[in-house]
This record gives structure tokens, C-alpha cells and sequence, in this order.
């Protein structure tokens, strides 16, 4: 766990800045954020529903951030909330700002002419950045990162270690991108003569909306003609793998490993599940849910949860019950020939 | 999409070096290649079959490249050729080719000594390049890439920033790998002791033909004992795993986050959907499509298409029907009791 | 395969390193450790059971390892052990010992002020190492890696080129993370608020234990409050995805593409084979085995083998089967309404 911040804040503070109702104690001084089972004294913490009670009567924490409909649950000092798991989430962020970065290009840095940095941006050490690139305000941008000619990143972007953008992409303001993601790459576009793949050169680009966050070794393909879009607000986890002209609607968010594969549309307010795949120029609706581990075949055109996962069980019991996927059809047929048998014993016996 | 590019070319032109037929207008002009929703006049497009007849019609492209069974499907100016999508690919390469690199060594490369570098080629700011490698005439390698030592890198390949080989591996000529591939790590070795792990040396290396393309963090390890071979003109998507021993043969492809298990041996010409996985030991014959979302579990020795994937449902749905997975024995045991007691009715009532 | 080392050993000079016993002949010398059916007259090969007794009557293998109840089953020289694949893992070791490194830190490495390096470390060209990290002895950093503040590496650590590891990450003693691996990268941790996702900072660690083994482009994200803990002796493929506060523990092993969601607690000498996937929250007993491509969706408490993956077929057999998964709770009611009806009809013949 993160050592405990030099910095207190007392609810008093918090509640000042964040909104919310103190009870209790609006003097008391907090240090850091824990969960119910860790905290300690100095330490503030969150209930995000009734059936933590049991776990926050037993807890160390000497405040804690409740919902309206959990006001009297404890009698210690709180500060009430509509959202207690959004407040957790911006007190996190008060009491753990992100270390100062100083404004600057590296020593090191290898910076094509024509280059735009602006002064407040942070360029580390062994980053190369390509001819005719804009870098906007307040940009971090780690060590090792390598970006293309002509690629334009927004204010207040913050690229960890290593990140990868091929020419031409842009990125809205605010988007993280954590190390090893590659945003840019050709997309897998081939054509088949005479047995051989002949590549198509992709020459579509990667655009990336306001406060996008890309996780570790996630992969954006370019476009092949037009570009891969990535709307404002969507959320990537790490490993996912992005095809060419895929188009991902805002405040959309998929959870590690996930593929989509090329031209697939996806709406908004989507969420995906770990290893949730989606096959090419499909179109996945608005606020549609895909359960982890499900593999999505046709468009959706309904809102709702979709899943399609094979149930996990002992190997052994797997084995006696699997051999029959490969014969349900068969068995459909059984069935039917049953009740045609059926259906003459019964007029027989009638 | 690409800006336009300066120089443009007549229909006569382009036929002129890639063969086929123009009809309508041969002085004809086009700057880019452009699907047929998205062509201006000044764009040249292509139609794949009949089905997109339509959308042909409704077309702003100046040109369009046709099928022979197509030929007079338009009456604008068009190139009528074998197989219209390898011509697109073709007239793309003409319109868009790639931008012209600067042969040498970038002063901040760090290169062993005993490394022969041919004058054409162009080594990137923060490549390290270990003892003894040989790298061939026009290669380019990108910002950040790590060579090993003994590595040999054939004529006109291309390594995008940040790829590493581990010592000892070779390419071909003419291969692409994308940024954040990993050519040569380690292949999973482990022998079982007393309730530990002992990692066995992976002292092969990984083989690559000529004319093969790897995509972002694709990851490729070294043999165990024997090498890795990927034959030429093979294609890897992004985000595959190749694991130790294992042959993929020649003009195979693959799409994103295809796992290959130790060992196996895959056919020339065969493709594998995204996510595929195949196990490890495996042999799988030429010309083998295995759809996406599927888990090859024995050796497949005809060519067809092979799939596994469950169809995804409304999750409410889903509930239902899954239950009965983990009963399909219980259900088939049923209908065999069904089957007999009928069988003995029927005996009775004849 | 790697070329044939200088130095050769004796089987008696083997056998005391080693242990074992020698028969036939002490003296022979092996240059090299090769399968049955690659092994020349230079080489040892090795014998991991009964049904490859074929193979090693028709090895040119100079020599070979076998287990003691193969004691008899060759007369060429041999030596006798009792567990002749890690006896082949130890051999091939002593055989292919790795290179010399040599210490100290490269010209072109960035190291900020307060790093503590052992001397006899050895740092890469283009290393960029934080503030107030700790670089044990005999620990080896590859070209391009990245490792942020507070960062602490044991003794006799590799990091192969360009992996990134977050601030305040910790690994123990002998640990080999490969190439791209990133360990400590912000877990997916969002709050929903008004529509939009809220970023919930993510303020715990990685910590690795001692002989872990972390493959390429694998990433291990870290704690959201408390840490994200690799047990000692831990192995991890290629392209794994650990989410974060997960625990593995000790002497597990997981192969390539398999992903752990969120706050999941593996036990001890568990494996998961390639694309396995576990849910986040679950509990995995002690000594579990689950199979490749199974996605696990409830917590497992007793030890054994688990497996969810649906059988692959020819597409067309596929076809006609899998449109009944969608249909199987009308199957089993269908079977309960056959079993109604024949319980009437018996009870009318009788």
C-alpha cells in the first residue's frame, strides 16, 4: 500500500471541495483512503452498500464515506454522499495527487524539426518524436516513448513508458496511455492472389477523444481507408486488441483482453467483459453489456446483457457431458422420433 | 484518411505498370484510393462483388476498378482486371508509397562492435544492436529497437520502433514487424521437482522466411532444443502468442490474439480466426480454416473448417439453457430410458 | 539450434555435479543435449518414459538420461537418475550456461540521483532508472528498460530489454521478467458517475517473490488499495493479463494468454493452461489444475482438474449442433413432457 501521505485533510476540507454532509466530526484529520478491512485510524474509508455493514461495524477506520440511504448506519464520523464509490474515487485523488512532474525535453530526447512542444509539456529521457508532431499543454510523456511524424496530443495527455504512436494519429485531451500500447499500427488488411497475401496499405489513422484511458500493451490498429475512432471517455484495460476502423462509442468501457475485431461498430455506454470477443463489421447498440469470455457473432441491436459462455465443471464431468455436444442434433432427432412414437401409442391406447 | 498525395496518375498510367484493361478515360486522374461511400472525383475506388452494386451506383469515385464479370456493370472510367481487391491493394501501394528513409546510423544507436550493417539501411535513434549481427541492405529499423547478439536481418526488412529479437534468431527479406513484437524470448520450459518449478534453456532460436508480417505484440519464442519456424509469407495479427517448437507454414495467416501451444505444427495456407487457440503437440493440415473463438484440441488431418464457439444469447436466456450443459449426460440417460420403456409399450400394444 | 559449446563434460564429471549413477561409460564427453531424434554421437539425450523406447533405440545419441526404472533399458552409456527431465533441465544448464555480463552501467543510462546499484549490476544502454530505487547484486537490466521511482530488485534479478516497471514496484531474488512485461501498470479501477467513468487512482503495489518468471508482454497491473502479490516460485507465460490486488500463489504456473480479473486469490501450485480465464473475486484452492481455454466463474475450493472449453467439429457438423444450445431448456422440457406422458401410458397397459 501506498506509504500515508504527508498531507491530512480533515472531512471539514474534503466536503468543501468535494460537496457532501459531514456528521459526527467535521475537525477529524485523515491521511489516507483504505478499504473497511484495512483501515486504520488516520484512515478514511467507503460502504458501498448494506451488505458491508457486518464489515464496517468491525472496522478501524476513524471516518467513513456513506450514502444517503446509509446516514445513520454508523455512529462515526462519515461524510454523506449520493455516490459513496464515485466520492471514494475523488477523495483517492485529493489525498493521492499525482507527483509533480518538471516541464522540460530531456537531454536525451531526440525531437524531429518542426516539432511544436509547448512549454509546460514533459518530455523524458530516450523519447523520439517525428517531424511536424503538436504537443499540447501540460503532456507527460515517459521515457522510451516513440512517436510518429504528424501526430497531435492533446492537453494534459499523460503517456507512461514505452507507449507507441505510429504517424498521423491524434489524441483529444486528457487521454492516458499506459506503457507498451501501440496506437497506429497497420491494420491486418490482405488481399489473396494466386496463394499469396498481398498487403494493403493502411492509410487511415487513429483518433483518440478527450479523457480515454488506454491500459499496458493494449493495440489500436489505423484505418485501411478511413480511421479507428475511439470516442471521448471510453476506458481500455490492458492486452486489448483493437482491428482497423473499428469505431468504439463514447464512455464505453472493456475489461482486459478483449478483441474487436475490423469495422466492428460499437455504441455508447457499452461494457465488455475480460476476454470478450467481437467479430468484424458487426454493430453492437447502445448501452449493450457483453459478459466475459463471450464470443459476439451477430450485430445487437437491443440494449441489454448478452452472453454466451460454457459453463465450467470437474474434468472428469466435463468429459461425459461435453462428448454430447458434438451430438445434440442427433439427439433433437431422438427426442422427435419419441414423440411421433408417443403420439401413436397414445391414440392406440385412446 | 491520408491526406492526398501531390502526384496523381492517369488510369492509362497505372495500367501501364499494372496491367489490365482501362475503359471510358484513360487520361483520367486520380490522387487516392477511396471506398465507394467515401470517393470524391478525384478518387479512384473498387467494387468486390455484385452486392455492392448499389453502392456503386450512388458512388462520387471518378474511377472504379471492376471484375471481367463486371466490366460493363458502370459506364464510368474504370480498370477492369483478374481479381479487383489484389489490384485495390496494388493501386494503393502506387498512390501511397512509403515515405523515403534516410540510410545510416543515428548518432544515438548503440551498436556492438563486429555488427555489419549495410550503407542502405536506417538504424533509428536508441536502437541497440548486440555483437555480430548482420543487417541487410535497405533495412530499416525503428526508434528503440533492442537486436540480440548473433541476429541476422535480411534485405529490405522492416522493424517499427520498439521491437526486441533475442540473440541468435534470423529473418528473411522482406519482413515487417510492428511495434512492441517480441522475436525469440524464452519459450515456456519448466521441469516439475519436488514441487518446484526448474526452467529448462530454451536454446533454439526463432526462424522467420521471407515476406512474413508480425503484428504489435505479437510474441514469438525461441525453440527449446530445436528452432521456431515461421515459414515465408506467412501473416501474424497483433497480439498473437507463438509458443516454443512451433512450425507455421508457408502463406498462413492469423488473426489478432491467436494463441499457438508448444510444439504444434500448423499447415501451409491455413487460417485461424481471432482468438483461436491451438493446443500444444497438435498437427494440422494445409489448408485449414479454424473459425474465430475456436480451440482446436486434437490434430486436424483434412482440410475444412473447424469451429468450436458457443452461440452467444440474451443473458436471461443464456441462464436457461446453460444449466443443462453441466446435465447433457444426465439428459441422454434419460432419453436412453425413454427410448427402452416405449420400446417395451409398444411391444405390449402391438 | 544453438551451435555446439567449446567446453564438453564427461558423464562422470556430470554425474558429480549432478548426482546420478554412471553406466558403461564415465569418460564419454558431451558437447550438447538433444531429443532422441536430433542427437548425434557428441550429444546427451534423455529418456522421460516408457513409450519413446523406440525413439532411443533409434537415437544417434552418444548418450542418454534415464529414470532408474530404465535403468536397463539401453547398453549404451547412460546415466541413471530419478527424474530424468529435470536431470535434463540441470544438464542442459550446465551446457549452455548464460553469458558473461559485465558489470556496471552503461554510458547511455539515465539513473536518477539517491539509486542505489550493486556493484557488480549490470545496466543496458538507454536505461532510465527513478529516483530512490535499489539494484541488487549481480542484477542484470537490459537495454531500453524503465523503472520508476522507488522501485527495489533483488539480488541476481534479469530483465530482458525494454520492460517497464511502475513505481514502488518490488521484486525479490532472482526473478526474470521478459521482454515488454509491464508490472505495476494502474489496475482498471472506474467509478460510474453521471453517465461517464471516473478514474479511481490506483495506489498499491506489484510485489514479486523470490524465482519468479514473468513472460513477454505480460502485464501485471497494480493494487487499487493494497497490492497485487506474485508468490515466490511463480511462473507466468507470454501475454498473461493479471488484474489488480489478485494473488497467485507460490509455485503456480500459468501459460500463454491467460488472464485474472480483478481481486482473485490463486492458490499454491495451481496451473492454468493457455487462455484460461478466472473472474474477478473468485478463491482457487491449493493444488488446482484448469485447462486451457476454460473461463472459470465460481470460486473453486477443492484441489483437481477444471475444464469448461466447448469441442470443436468440422463448421458444418458445428452448424447443425450449436443451433440447439440455444434451445436446450426447450429440450429438457420436452424430455419431462416424454416422461409424463410414457408414466400415463405405462400406467394404462398395466
Amino acid at each position: 500500500m501506498k506509504p500515508i501521505s504527508a498531507k491530512t485533510w480533515s472531512l471539514g476540507e474534503i466536503v468543501e471541495l468535494l460537496g457532501g454532509e459531514v456528521l459526527c466530526d467535521a475537525e477529524l484529520r485523515v491521511s489516507q483512503i483504505a478499504s473497511l478491512e484495512q483501515a486504520q485510524a488516520c484512515h478514511i474509508s467507503f460502504l458501498t452498500g448494506g451488505r458491508f455493514l457486518k464489515k464496517l461495524e468491525q472496522s478501524a477506520a476513524g471516518a467513513v464515506i456513506v450514502g444517503k440511504d446509509m446516514r445513520d448506519a454508523s455512529d462515526r464520523p462519515r461524510i454523506v454522499c449520493n455516490n459513496p464509490y464515485a466520492y471514494f474515487a475523488r477523495v483517492s485523488a485529493l489525498l493521492n495527487p499525482e507527483p509533480a512532474v518538471k516541464a522540460g525535453v530531456h537531454a536525451s530526447a531526440v525531437i524531429d524539426p518542426g516539432v511544436k512542444i509547448a512549454d509546460s509539456a514533459s518530455i523524458g529521457p530516450f523519447v523520439h518524436i517525428g517531424a511536424d508532431c503538436v504537443i499540447g499543454d501540460g503532456v507527460v510523456i515517459g521515457a522510451g516513448c516513440v512517436i510518429g511524424a504528424s501526430v497531435v496530443i492533446g492537453a494534459q495527455c499523460r503517456l507512461y513508458p514505452r507507449v507507441v504512436i505510429y504517424h498521423g494519429c491524434q489524441l483529444g485531451e486528457r487521454v492516458i496511455l499506459h506503457s507498451g500500447a501501440v496506437i497506429g499500427a497497420d491494420g491486418f488488411g490482405l488481399a489473396h492472389e494466386n496463394g499469396r497475401w498481398l498487403k494493403i496499405p493502411q492509410i487511415g489513422r487513429v483518433l483518440i477523444g478527450d479523457d480515454v484511458e488506454i491500459g499496458a500493451n493494449t493495440t489500436i490498429d489505423r484505418g485501411a481507408l478511413e480511421d479507428t475512432v475511439i470516442e471521448e471517455g471510453v476506458k481500455l484495460d490492458n492486452q486489448i486488441q483493437v482491428a482497423h476502423n473499428v469505431r468504439i462509442g463514447a464512455h464505453s468501457a472493456m475489461a482486459g483482453c478483449v478483441g474487436i475485431a475490423g469495422s466492428a461498430k460499437i455504441g455508447r455506454h457499452c461494457t465488455v467483459g475480460g476476454a470478450g470477443m467481437i467479430l468484424g463489421h458487426l454493430e453492437i447498440a447502445d448501452n449493450v453489456q457483453i459478459s466475459s469470455g463471450t464470443l459476439i457473432t451477430k450485430s445487437i441491436h437491443k440494449p441489454g446483457a448478452y452472453t454466451s459462455a460454457m459453463p465450467f465443471s470437474a474434468h472428469d464431468v466435463w468429459l461425459k457431458n461435453a462428448a454430447h455436444l458434438r451430438h445434440l442434433d442427433a439427439m433433437a432427432q431422438k427426442i422427435q422420433g419419441l414423440e411421433k412414437k408417443i403420439n401413436e401409442l397414445e391414440k392406440k391406447s385412446s
